[in-house]
């Protein structure tokens, strides 16, 4: 391991912004059908080239007139023209006015040879002499020459600049380029982005993944894709490459053949990016190695030499992004994404910032710039400024992608951040709107189908224990507990349910276990959930009646159960492995036992209770889960051993 | 015409909103392939199938270790573990620790059995005893069971909820659902929207258009379909329709059998009107037929009934949308856009309303609800609200799509509107900009080409005279005026061009016209600009010399040309229309006879001058306007008769 490369002279990110900012990813202008034009950018200046509309135009249903021969005429004293015949729209004219007539005209319809005007009908009356003589029409009102007609190139005349270069197509731009005939348009290029996904652990979606041989789903090639797409580019996907070095050298360079700018993510493993590094340093050039920022330490910026007998000549540019999901996501818009707008014409998008508190102390302190992703919290004062909370769950979490709404951006020299510090959070996008509930605590199959009928709500299933204790410290809406509560923390009871718990044995229960018991006397592998479950809390208080109806302490009744401490972290978790085969029981619910075709021993009802922040009653989100408790017997329906709770309880 | 329908009982826009939220758009659920899932809406909540990671998993490079092996090691005090084997991510491991071993162990392994965390490598020292020995590592830093460790289902465990229902699928949810395997996600369908597009005047953009039949290009089937692609729904263009009462109702059957809404729109005729009325009242419903709105009346809301044979059983919805594009587009926003995103599954775009003034005195008094398109222009005082002023050239006019900004909502009761006053205008969009430079006057082609080098101009080419008004009326930031000025505006000359004026005649001159006298003496057709043009300008002045010259009221001698008072709108129409045939002399510029390759007779040079506001010097439109002047060469290259000016000069 001695040779691995540290990176030990981070650049500065401003140098970072700089290197890419210096590699050329424009791609050619390309010409789109005017139908998939919407969001694209205009290459180059569009003048009309012909004139909209191309005739004198009928802007009213009414009468063509010589101007001059309506003068005088009002309500009270009409003139009378005679009605030569109709103009209608998309016909040529047959007709041509001479003093004292006029003709039928509709909207769009063109002007006859010799009218200058149009009397709008409302105006005008049909006098019909009858015996088949020419109708004529009273005119009511005098109108000046051009009135009510729209005169040819009036809205763009042939030569006029219709729109300049750059110009981003909305429906509005779409518009005017149908108004003047264009069935296609040029556009800036989107550039190519071609993604390279390493490090042999990876498998697609949609694949199989052998845990057992510490496989998963790459997350960055399709996160990244995504977000390439957002920026304007066009992303393709490249077969995932182990870290072999001839595979990767062939990989990167059929993608700098291909491509405007070739982006690696996905690697981890510092021998992975050893190998990335080698490739880029023999197959091109390295601007940056590393960069100051966390996270995001482990960065690239170079370019990467084409083969000879590529369609594109000399580099293409590189970026090298870290591995973990939420670094690689980070990187690539705060560094990538400003580069691929540049090259693909886009704007930069409005800076979607609000400022807001820091509901607890934050701690940092290792001299690179920290993009902190954050969640924003609504409080029900709207002139209070939303709570901030730090969401890190370690960078390997894909969860943290979705627990976040945006990310404060943390001065290399700042130490800590205070509760009740303002902080400015850049959200991820202008559209993002934060949830309208925070839920803290256990996790729970109806609670999962209650939430399903909330707007917004974001609920963290960090268990009865850790909720109620985050509930405590102020900042969630709600904390949700199943079980016995050894804490008391005040709290507004909004109702809840009761589920039934016990132990899981597979289908047929072939060890025959009989209860509790048997956990304690019998030689079985058992599994069960964290000190932070509600599960967890309600086995102990049995076992503590077990142990006292022998005359034991719990410690030592405890301790004959193999695997009592082994365990897992969800309430089908245990379950699962038990059908899995690692474990003869696991404590659940009869809910999950039925839907995975296990058996149930029951060992009890345990309370299920949604606890209200007592400063958060009334606002939007709590207002919702009250609705939805309201119908609790709908949420409830086919959940086997689920039932409403009794009466609500404040605590 | 007697049996017109009109539209006298207009319904109040909130009846036709409720109208139009009664109808039903939704569509069935429907998957897509994750990498096409970025900006859909899921049709119901994920809850993880699988534990992320499926296996602890190393979250460092380093060492996997029994924790308790550890304990009591520190920097000054390493403890010695046996280097027993590797585990590299992506295999199995195929180690087992046992007490006072250890096993170097890549980010992203499986903890091989035996083991409970890692020591990162930075705190470790390889030892080689050499001859073959088993190396040793020296551990400096105890750790504790589970440190840089991933447990199993640490991101998310299998039976926990992932994602809620209507969650708007952003890179971030993608990330996760790749993290949870899937390969395809279920979604909110996208509404289809049928758009039929009426009116025999009506040809596609591509297509040859006859204006002497009165032939336009379709703008609001491209306009409305990219608008439908915004708000989420999948727009579906049907075959023109002509006003043949046959043909709309097999056409409107047609879209309601294969269509969630139907959108009728284009024809401007009241005729057509009739038709689709007549037709909807027939084969369906009719919910709303006009609303008090401006621009829109002619609106209507119903449904349609289905073929017996068709797939989808029932009715469809139905709305018309009024014929003029603005009209089209600004009711397809305020009424069915929203209905659109309701029935996908999209959010409420966040609105994006600025507060602004008036720049000019607008009068209203329809006692209809109108939303007036307006422009927005930034003045330099950022504590300055933005100046807005009305963007009204008539609903026929396409430029206006493109020149307005957004749109004030001016009440039913508001007679006028005073300068000063200040309004909340309604973006278009979020990501609307405003213009940095809003410039008014002459058309000519080498302002064109200054613009495209500006970041957001918008320039209306409404002639040196009201181009010098407006100036004189404070709004614009620049005026650009060509030939003689016979008004005098405070301004700030920025700099400016000469350009070469004369007659263009058809290519080889075979009527012979040697000059300006021709034009009086001969029986020639002639062609003018408006009053409004520096053409026209430079034109009076030296008909004026002819007339000095000749004894002559100037009067007198402009009476004996023939077609002097034909004018047309933009600096190439004069010439477009002699090289047509229409005329047998235009006024016009060198460059346009010779990119039109007619023949020239040079008549004069004039100035084109840029005169800033003197209010506005400074601003960002401005300084990009002074940079580009200073290029002015290059701007002018290959511009035949067009030269730098001399000096610049305040007026």
């Amino acid at each position: 391991m001695s040779d691995r490369r540290e990176f030990r002279d981070l650049d500065d990110p401003a140098e970072a912004r700089r290197a890419i900012g210096s590699l050329d990813l424009e791609p050619a202008h390309e010409s789109v059908p005017l139908e998939e034009a919407d969001g694209r950018v205009l290459a180059e200046r569009i003048d009309a080239d012909l004139d909209v509309p191309g005739f004198d135009r009928a802007s009213m249903d009414g009468y063509a007139v010589r101007a001059r021969d309506t003068f005088g005429a009002d309500e009270a004293d009409p003139i009378e023209l005679d009605l030569i015949g109709a103009v209608h729209a998309g016909a040529e004219p047959d007709v041509e006015l001479e003093a004292g007539s006029c003709a039928e005209i509709s909207t769009g319809a063109v002007m006859p040879p010799g009218a200058d005007a149009v009397v709008m009908v409302e105006r005008t009356d049909e006098i019909d002499p009858g015996d088949g003589e020419t109708k004529r029409i009273a005119i009511r009102t005098s109108v000046a020459p051009g009135d009510n007609v729209m005169v040819a190139g009036a809205d763009i005349a042939a030569g006029q600049r219709a729109l300049g270069p750059n110009t981003r197509l909305t429906p509005r731009e779409i518009g005017l380029l149908s108004a003047l005939g264009h069935e296609t348009v040029p556009v800036r290029g989107r550039p190519r982005i071609g993604i390279v996904s390493t490090g042999d652990e990876l498998v697609r979606p949609g694949e199989e993944i052998d845990s057992d041989r510490g496989q998963i789903y790459d997350v960055n090639s399709t996160t990244i894709a995504a977000a390439v797409e957002e920026a304007g580019g066009e992303p393709i996907l490249y077969p995932h490459a182990g870290d072999d070095y001839a595979e990767m050298q062939r990989l990167l360079v059929r993608a700098a053949d291909e491509c405007d700018l070739v982006l690696s993510s996905g690697s981890t493993s510092a021998s992975a990016v050893d190998v990335i590094y080698q490739v880029i340093e023999d197959r091109g050039e390295l601007l940056v190695h590393g960069v100051s920022v966390k996270p995001g330490k482990p960065m690239l910026v170079g370019r990467i030499d084409r083969s000879a007998d590529a369609d594109r000549a000399g580099k293409s540019a590189y970026v090298g992004l870290p591995g973990y999901p939420v670094s690689a996501l980070t990187i690539f818009r705060t560094f990538v994404a400003p580069a691929i707008r540049e090259a693909a014409g886009h704007p930069e998008p409005r800076t979607a910032t609000i400022d807001g508190e820091m509901a607890v102390r934050e701690r940092y302190g290792e001299g690179r710039l920290r993009l902190m992703p954050v969640g924003v919290l609504e409080r029900p004062e709207a002139s209070d400024p939303p709570l901030v909370y730090p969401v890190d769950k370690g960078s390997g979490a894909t969860t943290s992608l979705v627990e976040a709404d945006g990310v404060v951006a943390v001065d290399p020299d700042t130490e800590y951040l205070d509760t009740g510090e303002r902080v400015e959070v850049q959200l991820f996008s202008s559209e993002v709107r934060p949830p309208t509930l925070l839920g803290v605590g256990e996790d729970d199959p109806a609670l999962n189908r209650l939430l399903d009928r909330l707007d917004r709500p974001r609920y963290l299933p960090v268990g009865s224990r850790e909720g109620l204790r985050r509930l405590r410290g102020g900042l969630p809406d709600v904390a949700v507990t199943a079980g016995p509560v050894d804490r008391n923390v005040e709290s507004v009871g909004l109702g809840g349910w009761t589920r039934e718990w016990g132990l899981v044995v597979p289908a047929g229960n072939p060890a025959g276990v009989s209860g509790l018991a048997d956990l304690v006397d019998r030689d079985l592998r058992f599994l069960n959930r964290d000190r932070n479950s509600g599960l967890r809390g309600s086995l102990e208080a049995a076992l503590d009646g077990l142990a006292t109806e022998r005359g034991l302490e719990s410690g030592d009744l405890v301790a004959s159960i193999d695997g009592y401490e082994w365990t897992v972290r969800a309430f089908e978790s245990p379950p699962r492995r038990v059908k899995a085969g690692d474990a003869d029981v696991g404590i659940g619910l009869r809910s999950t036992a039925e839907t995975l075709d296990l058996a149930f021993l029951p060992l009890g009802k345990q309370d299920v209770r949604i606890r209200a922040n007592p400063e958060r009653t009334g606002t939007e989100g709590i207002e919702e889960i009250e609705q939805a408790l309201a119908a609790i017997d709908l949420v409830l329906e086919d959940l086997p051993g689920f039932e409403p709770a009794g009466e609500n309880e404040s605590t």
